[in-house]
């Protein structure tokens, strides 16, 4: 079959045998998503070797033993823990010490004409989400998780810096569920897709100091950014960051404990919430309209290169 | 009357008039404590200009139209607002956008024979509890903070790191109110202070890597101590921010990201606990263990030098 992987050599799509089930599920990918992350593994980061890709829906080829029929449509949760430790049978793989991540950490990904996973990583997708709203729910599995690590109450004001995919999203997620976040970034098309749900916006143009959020959520993965969102809070705010950035990141340690900020790392989010999400707002969410454009498998580098383009959202591969 | 002052020319101690009251109390110092801040802001932090301090215990000379009797002993809470913003309205002037700050923000200090401050700042010390201990209330009210902004749970591990004042009083609080922290630190004189009160503590020779913490105190003021906090947190660790460093510090926004830390700025605590905790705890909070010297005001300059002497805890002004 067809692979995206990165090796010794660099990243190319290769043909390479099948996996086995061996005691998994086998997804047959249908499309699956470059997010910047895959990026980052080309340029070294985490040191992964193998098959790229965590965001997919597929249909099932073989369950594993699982609750699945073959050809049911399924999405996967990325994190694949032991089973037995503490955080596993708390039912959060997400923090397991032995954890394998799809297509990150020891465990062959997505960009693939075929994908290995545990049964109970897979999720059904409802009928009424098309594959390309499906395959958005790892992404907006994340965007829904700033809520589970940073609850919000109703008139908290909340902004969202960085208007790339994860911004984008963590910005329809919070404008749906009511919060009126302001979205700031430097592009106005970008811009644009979240105005066009209601979301109110603000191109970044020089340093800000309203210091009149009390939450802040960090997607741009610049260190401006960080230093940007930092200054739009007020005493007590809370800041959620999204993105890890290339190598350090400085902050002024004195800021955070005289206003006594707090800075909240968030990664994963479940797929229930986002999968019901996507089901249940239709037209009120179009994660859709973040697509830039759907490439073959067989251009799996081309698309990597054109998802680091300028101006680029979201990159697809089709089977 | 004399005062230790930062000005144009650098620190002195000066000759100037005594405060009127101008509607607030006037209060004779009996007792300071030289903190690490004082020492960061004749190198020019914050841009303070004025008489420095800001801990402190006195007698009532004047109590400015409050409750207070003349030679009442009493300490001060530092931040002064301004009344009327919501923060000062909900009971806490710390961030109040326009308050002063004694000894540090548009305020003189206590570092003199009289300090002037809003009677509402005030609290009486209770008999039991002597000038020696008195003084220690305002670093102890940011030990005790602590839980104020990080609450903790019966069996979670913690970790401080840094065996200075701060470090000291923040393990002696946290084995006080009955977590077992672990205090690391370089220094075996003074972690033998906490050692003495049952505190279990290690001495740092190279990077940990345990990540064996729940919650780690951040007390050591330098970036290193910042890195071996970050290193001794499980995922979804909560590292407590209490002391600023010199410029930026970096961290690992992938670490904190990954593992979905929390980082939590801490400053001033509230000085009603601190004070029932002077009182209630007796021996078994031994605070003036931590003092190093006694000096005259006259010789301020001095002290701040021995302050900022290797192996050197509180050094106290007398009058």
């Amino acid at each position: 079959m067809l692979a995206l992987r990165v090796g010794e050599g660099g990243v190319a799509v290769d043909e390479v045998p099948a996996p086995l089930p061996a005691g998994e599920a086998l997804i047959r990918v249908s499309l699956s998503g470059v997010c910047n992350t895959d990026l980052e593994l080309v340029r070294g980061y985490a040191g992964f070797r193998g098959t790229l890709g965590h965001e997919f829906v597929g249909v099932v080829e073989d369950d594993g033993g699982g609750p699945f029929a073959r050809g049911e449509r399924v999405v996967g949760e990325i994190n694949a823990g032991c089973g037995t430790c503490a955080r596993c049978a708390a039912g959060d793989p997400r923090h397991c010490p032995t954890r394998t991540v799809l297509g990150i950490v020891g465990r062959d990904g997505a960009h693939a004409e075929l994908v290995r996973l545990p049964a109970r990583n897979l999720f059904r997708v409802p009928a009424a989400v098309s594959d390309r709203r499906a395959v958005f729910v790892e992404p907006l599995a994340a965007a829904c998780g700033v809520l589970e690590r940073c609850p919000l109450e109703r008139g908290m004001r909340v902004a969202v810096v960085g208007d790339g995919k994860l911004g984008l999203l963590c910005a329809l997620v919070l404008q749906h569920a009511g919060f009126a976040p302001v979205l700031f970034g430097r592009h106005a098309a970008k811009l644009g897709i979240a105005g066009g749900c209601g979301v109110a916006t603000r191109v970044v143009r020089g340093p800000e100091a309203p210091r009149a959020f009390d939450v802040a959520v960090e997607c741009s993965g610049a260190p401006g950014g960080l230093e940007l969102a930092l200054s739009l809070l007020v005493p007590q705010g809370r800041l959620v960051l999204k993105s890890t950035f290339h190598g350090l990141a400085s902050f002024d340690t004195a800021r955070v404990v005289v206003d006594e900020l707090q800075l909240i790392g968030s990664r994963c989010g479940r797929f229930p919430p986002a999968l019901a999400l996507l089901e249940q707002a239709g037209d009120a969410l179009p994660v859709e309209q973040l697509v830039s454009a759907v490439l073959p498998l067989a251009q799996g580098v081309q698309a990597l290169e054109r998802a680091a383009a300028p101006g680029v959202l979201k990159v697809l591969l089709s089977r």
